[in-house]
């Protein structure tokens, strides 16, 4: 049992990296802006980490051996060009260069596939061009790319977890697998784009395990966190629609695909397979079933 | 004419950029920290850019067209793995996105040959590998990455001028050529390395007219602002010994060559030479002479 300090604790990955801490056994410092649900081995910190001064503060009073970091803006349809993803970076380096001061042992950064240059052949670690075409992405990437220089000098361990699409119980509602298991659960029609892309899903719960086991492996670098599998958009959206006994309600090729949307996005998990030793759990069919599942018990939203 | 913003005016850079942006007829609103002398054609505004919405203030006031940033820590021996490196990656971010949010046309940012993975082979904006070793190096690199997204998404023009090994009048007097010859000046004995390295060495106000070339051009991305010739350190000290007839005084070999030089660090310079035009004017014989004599006028150092 080791105590993980977990910044972004509340968030959609963040709730379920909590879930699979304390699985293993790992006692949590939790950070979020506002705190969050009392449980057992869990000690939350309401604390913004954009406030001057705050993450110092925390790193300080807390002197943690371990970190995983998965805060930043992530505001739906947003995120992707804010520049609250400048002050992110500011902050994540700050958190950074903190927990080394206070001789932090080894940290894990949440990355995004958004770092690399798009393109069709599977995204490696080492290999693939990082030529991000987003803000979000460009931000991601430099805040790794000074994370681990501070790292180096520091002589503290850092491993940056590059995260692909995810989905689960309790994605924002207008994600896409969120998005049509709701209106098909609901009896509306859906209208999709053709949905050629292929892009690399993972349960969130996998994700989070792995972000887990990498915490917990002595593994530095850049590590996709990812399934390595292709799956088409339109096998998504049709596994959802036999799911829900909805697919007659999907119109495929009803919306033009987004001009610049890259054809294939499927990530290399060489070294989280084979160095780090994770094999995802949960196949897509039973994922987005229990995602679908979930959402038939939520209160329908306005 | 133009008015160009220069940040970071009262370096060691920056004065020469002063001039050289005065020389082709602009009129220059020039940032430091305390201010500057007073000169035709140019507006001094006393600011400290690492303050909360500084550049945000200025940038709103002036509305520049252009912009050329050499703002920066720079202390001599400590700037290679401070942490101030942090707060210059938030607080270039920070201008270049007022910049482009007061519709700012053009800036250009000064980056740095410790952006690349430092090895023998021509340094080259488009291929070499971009894998600093030191902190500085990587905010460097990093504030590039997130600086070409904003002004990609913003509809502005960034130029990233990648500066190699300067030297000149002005230059800190305990950096190499300064060293040399001042303790050549007065009669001290120097020593150094077997100064077997191999450097790119441009003279200040060379590199200044390129960054001036290079803002007036309409070249985008990284462009190495470099001689594009390698010399030994050796070369040069035993230039400096025949300009002040010292090079009797020189023991190459007296100190250790520090672990981890690099051997050779030259810039690939057809960028600009040939997209921008530039020609370096001052041969290096002649700028060290010029460097010599400008010493050779100041009064003793204590």
């Amino acid at each position: 049992m080791t105590r993980v300090l977990l910044a972004g604790a509340s968030g959609f990955v963040g709730g379920s990296v909590l879930r699979a801490l304390l699985d293993r056994g790992h006692e949590v410092d939790a950070v979020a802006r506002r705190g969050g649900q009392a449980r057992e081995r869990v000690r939350w910190h309401a604390t913004d980490l954009l406030e001057p001064g705050a993450a110092e503060a925390l790193v300080t009073e807390l002197e943690p051996e371990l970190m995983l970091d998965l805060a930043w803006y992530a505001e739906h349809g947003r995120f992707w060009d804010s520049t609250e993803n400048l002050r992110w970076v500011d902050a994540t380096l700050r958190l950074a260069h903190a927990f080394t001061e206070a001789r932090g042992r080894r940290a894990l950064i949440a990355g995004s596939c958004a770092e690399y240059a798009w393109g069709p052949a599977l995204l490696r670690e080492n290999d693939s061009a990082l030529e991000p075409s987003t803000l979000y992405g460009a931000a991601k990437h430099a805040t790794h790319v000074v994370a681990a220089a501070l790292a180096a000098q520091g002589h503290s361990e850092l491993v940056w977890g590059r995260l692909f699409f995810l989905y689960g119980p309790g994605e924002h509602p207008d994600r896409l697998v969120a998005a049509v298991a709701r209106s098909l659960i609901a009896g509306e029609r859906v209208a999709t784009s053709e949905g050629a892309q292929v892009r690399d899903f993972m349960h969130v719960d996998d994700a989070a395990r792995a972000l887990v086991e990498l915490l917990e492996s002595p593994v530095t670098g850049a590590v996709n966190v990812a399934s390595g599998l292709g799956v088409s958009v339109r096998e998504v959206v049709t596994m959802i629609g036999e799911l829900t006994a909805g697919l007659d309600h999907v119109d495929f090729g009803a919306i033009a695909t987004r001009a610049g949307e890259p054809e294939r996005l499927v990530a290399d998990v060489a070294r989280l397979r084979e160095e780090v030793g994770f094999t995802p759990a949960i196949a897509l069919r039973d994922g987005l079933d229990a995602t679908v599942r979930w959402w038939r018990e939520q209160p329908a939203l306005p």
